[in-house]
């Protein structure tokens, strides 16, 4: 048994290990065109910004150890450049003599990755125009870095986040353009506006709703123009728009890619040609909740289906359940989190949701240190799957998130979170924790005991009438800001003075992060009143009203 | 409606609120021997412990907010000394007063919880002995503490635990005595012993193996005598030996209990009075993995019963599903925690099981700060569901065990924690995962593809011969400390130097953690060796022979 591997990291350096874990009489070589193996790519921006402070432990698993240990040919500094399909070969090239050979395989595995876009613009290919892939890129930067005073970063999603904190680590005044209205477009817009104040509050400008439409050389260094008409000047850009799989080998040979140019696998990560597996950020995958083709670069699936793909050529029936999307970001302090479909995602793709949000401490509040978190859940409205959810705080976020990624790969509902019997002492949770409270809170909706409303609906609640807004809060929380055109009675007194509440509109209640609103919403509807209780309360209002005004921001 | 509530903390709390949701107008009594209602009984260590500064943070739902937002009448410093079932009333006594009187009911709701118990020595009484429930024992002991210096805990649970965590908080010299020859019985052994070793390295004094057989009143403040035959002296007392359900009420109403005193309830939470409900700490439950009867005071499960007995009184079909004895206790910067059964419930219960052992980094190991947990993975030989784990170590040991525990919930396998799909960064994880990690092992094991051994298994493996034990790891390795009778031969050579191995007896492979043992495994079973791999390693190996040393220190 031959087999061949193209790409070193991640997927392939996990499928070279799992071949020869299960093989080991067989021949198997791995190409890769960069100078190491199995670097760790995750981790380039924190080497930039000085946090690894050695970059030795980039190096996860040197080539000697993957020589040594697990017997295999490695081939540095090389390059696959085109695949014979018909005479199983592959033609490599030493990329420091230029030679090329020819390589026969009986498997060949491609494990590619995708290579960072580069937007189309004049300047785009300058020197001091960086994009950050691999260990010679981290290089670049980290020198770039060294003296200068400014940056501006063109992208708001994981990549230009993770290099804005890094670049704040390291002193530099940096600016973030971003085409959309929000940073990191894949969440849904009102999650991450907190996030977007906290970078503001840390020094980090953010250009939102704008884009670099030429980079030119000065005397100092670089001025971005922008589309809004302003300039950056700059001593360097990163450019962090996407990325796009590295598919041109896969092409030529005539294999099957999707519409955005992911390699297309079945199960087993075998592509329409059956001896030719491919792995990790070039392929198109299917997405666990929802069943359709997309394509996600992420870390841990690139390793699963390595393994997998070594697994099948073994004869083993390891199949690939799909990818869920659970994707986790630091942002100077804040973690920013989901797993599985956003709300957008579900509005694209027409499937019926419903959603909550909700605001807890992340451990027992009488416990010193609790963090608030915001957490959304999406869910089924007929069986109460979970479809997916974000999470932004601070800590306990990462917990949360991993939680309800292995609930939604069990297919659980909202009723399964609020039986859900998770670690409690006081410095790590909550006898309530947050994963019961979204349960709770979602199977309350689901049972119509706590009929919710949200933001966009506060003005037209599908009823002629427009809803009276009812504040729960105290006296002195609804005098230091309140949702306009609300009414002011404490939970306390409503019992009271519910003569005060009109039965001829729409209620919405409402309190601080929803607890309050929920208890107001028992009251009323118990007393004949038709309410609604505001998901996430004033807080989530707050973040979905100042999303408006991201995008006018200078 | 009328509801009485007897016993007014975490179930019987979350009863009335949850009634009160349910039904505006319902007459709901909450009677509460103490004199505050829903306190946060696991914060009372950390108070003691100065960590909790404000005593008022305990009080979590204070009297006044339970009476103005739930409209409860709540009645503190009230004791329910009898039920009589067939006039469906209660005889309640006002502690202030002396005062009986009788309250009717429609239903009733028992959460009286469960009271420590008292070591049936000569002293257990004396005024400086005490036991930690109400936060009346919490004033003692706090002012106890002031002005203390030594410290005896009688009793290495939870409880003893954080107490002792506390108490070094305080500057006091503490002792814990244990009967079992180790802390937290409830672990396993070999799970426990580095947390006994950072127990001793901060100071803390363990007598296992031993118990106090009098305390007596000295000029200084008391003595305890031990069993062993020594002394200590001290000026207070500690006593966490476990806790005793408040049945009294219930055995005399003629309310079924079980072996160990629990009040019987169906998943509804009645008892055979249909009528009377009971709820927390008092009531037997059934285990979620095996179906036994238990008892296992815990926060959540008390909570989330307390909302089921309401809604069953308000018709609906509410079901408990059981307690899976999810637990976590922070013990000096460590972090203990469990889910499902351990390794010696599961033999006290004769089932069958497998085990494996991992030492992986809480996240990516090539960020700063990665440290390192040791996890136990309990699981069916035959379709690898999950029946148990414990998490031992720093940072990330919360997160791995609510994962565990919502697995176990969905009767998930050790297969499906192969396919995990967890949030990675490398601050929060690693791409492949604890959780994965412990499903490759787990899967492994039962595909045959890496035969595990155990430490007890060491020297009798099955066979008429002696196991050849076989370290992999480096020279360097070997030499700073081994198993005895092993010979090294270093993975990277292990290829070169197969005919050192004997082919006639079994051979146990070893490293530091698993991990080169595994593949010195598949090496040398694919060469034709009967092989094992030891599983968590030399580090496993010493946590399992160190234990045996425990109950000899003085």
């Amino acid at each position: 048994m031959k087999i061949l591997i193209v790409g070193a990291v991640a997927g392939g350096a996990s499928a070279a290990a799992r071949a020869r874990r299960l093989d080991e009489y067989a021949e198997i070589i791995l190409f890769e065109r960069g100078e190491a193996p199995s670097f760790a790519n995750c981790g380039l921006p924190y080497y930039v910004g000085g946090v690894i402070a050695e970059r030795d432990k980039l190096l996860v698993a040197p080539k000697q150890r993957l020589v040594e240990r697990y017997n295999l040919d490695v081939r540095t500094r090389t390059e696959v450049v085109r695949i014979d399909r018909t005479r199983k070969l592959v033609v490599a090239r030493d990329l420091s003599t230029g030679t090329e050979y020819e390589e026969s395989y009986d498997n060949l595995i491609l494990s590619p990755g995708a290579s960072p876009l580069r937007p189309p613009i004049p300047g785009a290919d300058l020197a001091s125009a960086y994009t950050i892939r691999d260990l010679s890129d981290a290089d670049r930067l980290h020198q770039a870095v060294g003296g200068a005073r400014t940056a501006v970063i063109i992208g708001a999603g994981f990549i230009g986040l993770e290099m804005a904190e890094n670049l704040v680590h390291r002193g530099i005044t940096t600016t973030v353009v971003e085409m959309a209205d929000q940073i990191l477009p894949p969440w849904d817009p009102e999650m991450v506006t907190p996030v977007a104040d906290h970078l503001r509050d840390r020094g980090v400008r953010l250009q939102l709703s704008d884009a670099a439409k030429a980079i030119e050389a000065t005397d100092a260094g670089l001025r971005v123009e922008l589309n809004s008409g302003g300039t950056l000047d700059t001593d360097f850009v990163v450019m962090s728009v996407g990325v796009r799989p590295e598919n041109q080998l896969a092409v030529d040979a005539g294999l099957e890619v999707g519409t955005r140019g992911g390699i297309r696998v079945n199960a087993s990560m075998q592509t329409n040609d059956p001896d030719i597996y491919a792995v990790g950020d070039v392929v198109e995958v299917t997405h666990f909740v929802d069943g359709s083709p997309i394509q996600i670069p992420l870390g841990g699936p690139a390793n699963r289906q390595g393994r997998i793909a070594a697994d099948h050529i073994f004869g083993r029936d390891s199949k690939y359940r799909g990818t869920q999307g659970t994707a986790i970001v630091g942002v100077l302090d804040m973690t920013v989190a989901m797993t599985g479909l956003s709300e957008k995602a579900l509005m694209a793709a027409n499937l019926s949701f419903e959603k909550i949000y909700i605001h807890p401490a992340h451990h027992a509040g009488y416990y010193p240190g609790a963090e608030q978190l915001t957490l959304k859940l999406l869910f089924a409205p007929d069986t109460g799957r979970i479809l997916g959810a974000e999470i932004v705080g601070g800590a306990g976020v990462d917990k949360r998130i991993d939680v309800l990624a292995i609930a939604i790969q069990a297919g659980m509902t909202v009723y399964d979170l609020e039986e859900a019997e998770l670690a409690y002492a006081p410095q790590y949770g909550s006898a309530k924790d947050p994963i019961n409270m979204a349960g709770f809170v979602a199977a309350g909706v689901l049972r119509d005991d706590q009929p919710v409303t949200h933001v966009a609906q506060l003005t037209s609640d599908g009823a002629d009438a427009e809803p009276y807004v009812l504040d729960v809060r105290t006296a002195g929380e609804f005098e230091a800001g309140h949702i306009e055109g609300a009414t002011n009675i404490p939970l306390e007194s409503l019992r009271a003075r519910l003569d005060e509440v009109p039965r001829d509109r729409p209620i919405v209640a409402y309190c601080k992060v929803g607890q309050r609103g929920y208890s107001a919403t028992r009251i009323l509807a118990q007393h004949g009143f038709a309410v609604r209780n505001l998901s996430g309360g004033y807080t989530t209002y707050l973040a979905d009203a100042s999303h408006e005004q991201q995008s006018v921001e200078a």
